[in-house]
């Protein structure tokens, strides 16, 4: 039986969950693969650290340096995350003639193409279906089961921290500090939460969602970005009275000509399949010209749902080292992905429906500044709640528009705020709903 | 650019989705294979039907021996259905050196085995994608995305007539014959439905299924098989009063040593991600030992999602054919499969909930008799609703259990229908409901 080696920098959480599938599992691997995979070598400054594998000590070493010079590694596993040094050990790695696999999503999203343009030049494989969705296989189902289908739009909970959050808000009623103090207790989120909360994480995802979708170069700065921090959860009850949750979608949408690209809180219909995903749970919900929609579930995180997607690819490139082919699938799904560029539509000319949360002063016409105002830019309002509570001195009054244009809706919110009638800023959120427009609520 | 030809038998509904995918998508498949696929040749009995796609009419022909005999065509796909002549036609492609991509799961689900034999003792491919949840990647995620776990459990929604009229039965109480007329009326069921209402469909897709998540022999006997047709909508109502719903699921399960292999009519909790899925959606809810839970939901059938699962198939085998690359990955996932079974579990050794209900005639120490028949087998009752309403003379008393044996429940329930206070039969339903030994209801 052939033989591949695996060598793996980052012996962290996810290092750990891959040499125990690596080790545990070898023999189902050999089962699969028709070759054995074997785990040469593992570097990490500290191998003292208590982990929930035990190798034995000969592979292991402190110097990243011992896998990369090492001929008989075919396949460098890069689990270190971070920018540096993570990316000057893929680029050696790739510059020794070695295939590579990451579940980095930041590095990707920020130095991917450089990396991936490294490695085609040479004729290499990347691999990194670990860095989206952890175990669930996105990538897998964008670069080849969907292959036949124009991608028409991506709606992804990509980030499970934020969803913890998130339920535990609408569930609870809790606020967002206290959701999130409980999501640290719990181990979903991080001492210093920013890249989760803010979206970024959910940015990089989407980054690489989107070129496996269009077939095009990696583009981060393409992505709108709000994160989650200022959600308020008076803002969640009202959206559940008119049939709605809050979930930090990742959207993406073609109409053709320019794709969408933004990650924001969005209120989604209750009995959409995508609100139904709780907890730190991911999924991606997809729409295929030809396939129609398809939703992806599972895990987005954890130590043995990432080793699962980290394994998956080093099977997927091992099956090509031993048939001896190269480039069968294209990293980005497409033979041109990386000279490729997709027409980014800016925010401001999207066109969608809204939530707005006016913090009115209780007298008389405040209704019909509002609406004037609204009016004067073409937005029409599909429902309204005006509840008698008062909070700080003011009523809430809750809008759901028709379809507006982003611009418009700006232009609008800023003539409210400077009311005399309005306390500002005026809270606004995205809705995403097929059957607004059908339906007047 | 290289050239891939194909050779289409059957010009149905799916066939036409496919070649209007070939051709219309030429350019998008083009980019994303790095090679050309061209529909050299479609063969169909009947070539005067009116058909959503038109082809060059050159490459009609009323014989599928044109395409069999086609030196140029690399590709053969069936879309014919029905076992024969399609499995004459697939083993004399497989006999002229072919590849073949197939959407029939009953004639894999019956000769498969032999099919794949055939296939692997030339070194030649079988792609099936098709065959099992219309456009979802399932059979991918099992190949290839999930490779690196042990497949402990699937729950599988896998037939979109039966989910239909299961939906339509539950959502408005419509009685199993009229739903049936409904789905019938929107062709979602056929005119004989007894193929999808009887479970043996899904029975065929369990079969495909099992083979490829434990890799083995295709064992299409071992698949136990209850169908819908005998539902009563009153049994629907008291799932829903205890937090149930019913769907059609294929399930397997292994324990390490066995494998369940059964279809039934099954309570799941109305919290639970199958629950959620409605109308005519198929859905696999799947369970690996490291990426633990995965759900993939989309359109079970239909011209275009079927046609996006072929094509697939059809990239797929385009891929090994450019790169001069074959058996890269087997077609059951592992590659010893055709050698390999599975012990299963009989039917009567299976341990779980179970939902009953008794027909009593009113009258003091019913309850009392039949939970002493239950006692007797070891049955422990977890919650019971007994309400006035009488039904032709009697009164429902509806159960649900702890973890039982289906051996012992068989047995009480032999003895309970002897029992001059009950009418026979009994109704009795299994129920798939993880939290059930943790929280008594």
């Amino acid at each position: 039986m052939k033989t591949v080696n695996v060598g793996l920098i980052g012996f962290g959480v996810v290092g750990s969950g891959v040499a125990r599938l690596l080790t545990r599992q070898r023999e189902l691997l050999a089962r699969r693969l028709g070759a054995d995979l074997v785990l040469k070598k593992v570097a990490d400054l500290d191998l003292d650290r208590p982990r929930p594998v035990t190798l034995d000590k000969a592979i292991l070493t402190p110097r990243a340096r011992d896998i990369l010079d090492d001929p008989d590694i075919h396949i460098v596993v890069e689990l270190m995350g971070g920018l540096s040094p993570a990316q000057e050990y893929l680029l050696a790695a790739i510059e020794r003639g070695k295939h590579v696999v990451t579940a980095n999503k930041a590095l990707l999203a920020h130095h991917g193409n450089d990396i991936l343009s490294a490695a085609a030049a040479r004729g290499l494989e990347v691999a990194f279906e670990a860095a989206v969705c952890g175990g669930v296989p996105i990538l897998l189902a964008l670069r080849q089961g969907l292959a036949a289908n124009r991608i028409q739009e991506m709606l992804g909970i990509l980030n499970g921290t934020c969803n913890y959050i998130l339920t535990q808000m609408s569930q609870f009623g809790k606020p967002y500090r206290e959701a999130l103090a409980e999501a640290q207790a719990q181990g979903y989120a991080e001492a210093d939460p920013t890249l989760d909360v803010e979206g970024i994480d959910t940015a990089h995802k989407l980054a690489i969602l989107m070129s496996l979708a269009y077939g095009a170069r990696l583009d981060l700065d393409a992505v709108a970005v709000e994160g989650i921090s200022a959600l308020d959860p008076l803002d969640m009850q009202f959206a559940q009275e008119f049939g709605y949750r809050f979930k930090l979608l990742a959207i993406t949408r073609d109409d053709g000509h320019r794709v969408e690209a933004r990650v924001h809180p969005t209120l989604i219909p209750t009995e959409h399949m995508l609100a139904k995903v709780g907890g730190a749970m991911n999924a991606v919900y997809l729409t295929g010209d030809a396939v129609g929609p398809i939703l992806l579930y599972g895990q987005g995180a954890g130590m043995m749902p990432t080793a699962s997607a980290v394994v998956s690819d080093i099977m997927d490139l091992a099956r090509n080292l031993i048939h001896g082919v190269r480039g069968r699938v294209p990293p980005l799904g497409s033979h041109n992905a990386l000279e490729s560029t997709r027409l980014i539509k800016p925010l401001n000319d999207l066109v969608t429906n809204y939530y707005f949360r006016f913090a009115a002063r209780d007298r008389p016409g405040v209704l019909s500044q509002i609406s004037g105002a609204l009016g004067k830019q073409g937005i029409s309002i599909a429902a309204v709640i005006q509840k008698g509570r008062e909070v700080a001195g003011t009523v809430p009054i809750v809008m759901i528009t028709h379809e507006a244009r982003e611009q418009d809706v700006r232009h609008a919110l800023a003539e409210i705020d400077r009311l005399e009638v309005v306390q500002p800023p005026t809270v606004y959120y995205r809705i995403e709903d097929p059957h607004l427009h059908a339906a007047q609520i």
